[in-house]
């Protein structure tokens, strides 16, 4: 990211999106085009609505937490109506509720069904292949948030039959925020073309007519391109498996190894649990603040709090993106003499 | 913009915009908030136009080239009714036909007159002040590009009465592109709180409410806005009007250069000629393509070529940012060169 501006449309960054472009479809599992966007996740988010949806459409929030809140409120705020479907924090969306949801719908008001896989306000792993599975049946699109799952659990957009999926550079891409990624089914991009105001800047005809060019409709965040660009190689060298296996494992060392610290896990199920982030119930007379100050102090490891209603119930664990073993066992071994120095 | 991730909600992060929002005020020269999107210049311009009108509402968009024609699609594709004012490539907008047209305008029908500062695809600087009062006094509002005038040209959004103006990071801010910035008058902000559709992502009470807590509503490119802060000192010790003064010296270097060496300038006239680049006609007998490669094979020196209809037409060379009289003097010595060598 250090090298000096080169042009957007010079045939020296053409080449790297020749690159990036098909990497892309391999971390997605699809052989649909990933747009590309100069945005952060929330861009992508209105990218997936504002693309499909009309004013007025219904559309069935799937809600979970904080993020799958977000898609929610884009709709709201891009005029459809939208009907949320949550459960309290820490529990999975299951598909039984859903589905119920879905057959009371017999003239398919619902147009969309927002998803999240991995939701991190809360710790929680959807089983997303059922969910998309259960909106597939009944006829809507699915729109996935795959922000904080791409690169740390399995996820197949084209055998999944997911309609849109969205995520961000900053997650398992392990580069700085700033650039956005969207796949779309060709059902979702028949929906498309008939969408009356699909605006300009996250417009995907537009996009999708550039992509083919291998360029991009507008001036692209050149230099996090390149990052991505590398980061890419990164994920092709190790394989999408082995990252999921590496995530799965560090996500399993963690939850081990805080319960061996005698804490209590906010997600209990191992099948429920995000492969991005993992949910603590502080120790009894400790704060979480106190917790969070004292690990980043002692030994530079930041830690994050629970968000809104969670703020000071939870702390969690980050280990999504470039983290090995080694990463884990130094937060564990410093999360344990931190307890022991707030305890005494 | 090498250095380890931070994140975005902390106490350091906080400190960067804390210095960073202000410092943006002083290059719009404003007292008004200035919006930092992350997200290209076209993003800016779509936010400028969905925080203010409703489909339907009918715009005048004052075009003399590429980028002016841009909001006018933007505008198009968020459901305006949309109304070019054009003048052929080369030449400036003048306020004589805008204040013509706003005069016949007796029912106020015109909600917003779109505005460029700089046009690059042409060379154009449009005398903005007299523009922007002749729309003041009819009661429309002012929607500004000032992408690539904002650090070459003098600029005051308060003193003009500008409604909005827009900027991004990879011009006169000289560091990659990613990231886009938008000022709003007090009149702006009050059509906005009767907006319909504002969307969500650009929404400007979203990210109003936001900034005034030295945070962004959601993860900002925060590698870019690390380089936007250290790019911002840099111009704050040089001072506005030295910038300005300086670009001026190296437009008025190139132009005198470029007609030493026996070429035509695109725009005849200082007055309406941008500090941003300069548009030359090739010479008899020499095309623009092969004049192009000379300077980059021999040279390390791009020039552009025309866009659409002014392709190999005309070439353009870039004075704006970080260019000093030493890179004019070179590129004019690469200039004379390259002329010779194909003319051979």
């Amino acid at each position: 990211m250090g090298r000096p501006a080169l042009g957007h449309r010079s045939p020296e960054f053409k080449t790297v999106l020749e690159r990036v472009f098909p990497a892309l479809q391999n971390v997605f599992r699809t052989r649909q085009p990933v747009l590309l966007y100069t945005a952060s996740g929330t861009g992508a988010m209105e990218a997936a609505m504002v693309n499909v949806l009309n004013p007025g459409d219904l559309v069935l929030s799937v809600c979970c937490g904080v993020f799958s809140e977000r898609w929610a409120e884009v709709g709201e705020a891009i005029g459809c109506t939208v009907e949320r479907l949550s459960v309290p924090p820490g529990q999975a969306n299951l598909p039984e509720l859903l589905e119920a949801r879905l057959a009371q719908d017999t003239d398919k008001k619902i147009k969309a069904v927002t998803l999240i896989h991995s939701e991190t306000s809360t710790g929680v792993l959807n089983p997303i292949h059922s969910l998309v599975h259960a909106v597939r049946s009944h006829g809507a699109l699915s729109l996935v948030d795959a922000v904080t799952s791409l690169g740390a659990s399995p996820f197949y957009f084209d055998q999944w039959g997911v309609d849109v999926a969205i995520s961000g550079s900053q997650k398992g891409f392990m580069i700085p925020p700033g650039l956005s990624f969207l796949a779309m089914s060709e059902r979702a991009m028949a929906v498309h073309k008939s969408c009356k105001a699909p605006g300009y800047y996250f417009n995907w005809t537009k996009t999708l007519k550039a992509q083919a060019e291998f360029t991009t409709p507008y001036t692209p965040a050149t230099h996090l391109i390149l990052a991505l660009d590398e980061a890419l190689k990164v994920m092709e060298t190790e394989g999408m498996e082995a990252i999921w296996t590496r995530h799965h494992q560090n996500q399993l060392m963690v939850r081990e190894g805080v319960k061996a610290l005698g804490l209590e896990l906010f997600v209990p199920e191992d099948i429920f649990a995000s492969q991005a982030a993992t949910s603590v119930l502080p120790p009894k007379g400790v704060e979480v603040s106190a917790l969070r100050k004292h690990l980043k102090a002692e030994f530079g490891i930041i830690v994050a709090d629970g968000q809104k209603s969670l703020k000071g119930k939870i702390f969690r664990i980050g280990h999504l993106g470039y983290i090995h073993q080694r990463d884990v066992l130094a937060t564990l071994a410093a999360l344990d003499k931190t307890l022991n120095a707030l305890r005494a």
